[in-house]
């Protein structure tokens, strides 16, 4: 049985070859399969951004400018989403504990 | 109900705070700390390793050197850890294929 951290990176994992897998180079996330991933992995409605903005996240990520993300970039998106998740939660316990 | 992707990273957190809150900051990993989330979380067994190897981790993980591993530093571990582990998938892959 996995202990919950080898879960979650399991999981990382998991979410990245389920969108990369799609079309074209397995091990990469193309620009349809990124928003795909963005839409269905953090809720992104469909018309909240336009594909300008996926462009500037593509190109944010896409250190290498091959144009597609590969895992290692897409592992530097997650830690970075992850460290503002836990900014936020540290302010909101903060603030809890302020009151 | 979150994504996979969203849960990843909600784990991520909570292991974190499940060691860093036990004693001393409770927002950062102290040594006794990292060494029990390194065993429990990474199978790392009692005796495989000795506190000199755990010194190694922290000071390679603790970036700003203040002695201790805040959430920053765990994320950069889990990042190197999760692509050692899809750098091993993808071998274990190309293996499978080439049979």
């Amino acid at each position: 049985m996995p202990s919950l951290l080898q879960g979650a990176m399991e999981d990382l994992i998991k979410v990245f070859y389920s969108y990369s897998g799609k079309e074209g180079d397995k091990y990469k996330l193309n620009k349809m399969e990124l928003k795909n991933m963005l839409q269905e992995e953090l809720s992104l409605k469909e018309g909240s951004y336009d594909s300008a903005e996926v462009e500037k996240v593509m190109s944010s990520l896409d250190e290498n400018q091959d144009g597609e993300v590969d895992f290692q970039e897409f592992v530097v998106l997650v830690a970075a989403l992850t460290m503002a998740c836990n900014e936020f939660f540290i302010d909101f316990i903060k603030k809890q504990g302020s009151k």
